[in-house]
């Protein structure tokens, strides 16, 4: 499969649908969003097997990437982390397209979950 | 870590609490219900090594499960992905605790997902 085309035949049957489709040069993927609700699922097909969900298709096979949690404020939440001890993929906020703000905390304190913290 | 008590450390600095907690004795499995916005986040306990949910731990590792959608129809979206030759885990729905109307899509059709359909 590893294909958004493929993937969303099965979104399909549940009455979903693409709303929004993008590709992240710099990050060498395509991302699609389809609104479930209050939520979303993003599906992610790389444009480069050496980038680094291509890497991961190859090494994991196909499945669930990640969780993203949205907060009203993404400093907050990072000092609060840190103050617990969780472990962090990044110490710094990222800016990512469209100005978002998030950062990503390491399975290795969530029980395996890779989950992103994103901002309003 | 492999427990809902370390597990829920995390989502707490996120100020995510356990609103419902329940052992499901025929699935041998402790499940714990953290809402979030109109979704919700299941974390889940084996209550004994050769469950299904302890024999994945064992094979898998920790990590995303499934995900579960909502439906205000079980049968028609069951009757909707046979028709489109989607490959489900259950043939008929399932009846779980509490009455919920249920039925598993196996991964082979949804891109390595595991997804759960559950009735309203």
């Amino acid at each position: 499969m590893k294909s958004i085309a493929e993937a969303k035949k099965f979104y399909e049957t549940l009455g979903l649908h693409i709303e929004h489709e993008e590709t992240v040069e710099h990050e060498q993927v395509k991302t699609a969003m389809l609104p479930l609700g209050e939520t979303r699922i993003e599906l992610l097909e790389p444009t480069a097997e050496d980038s680094v969900i291509g890497k991961y298709l190859n090494k994991r096979g196909e499945g669930l990437h990640h969780i993203a949690v949205q907060v009203a404020d993404v400093d907050a939440a990072m000092a609060a982390m840190q103050t617990a001890g969780v472990r962090l993929v990044n110490e710094v906020v990222k800016v990512g397209a469209g100005g978002h703000r998030y950062f990503f905390v390491h399975p290795a304190s969530t029980g395996g979950v890779l989950v992103e913290i994103v901002g309003e």
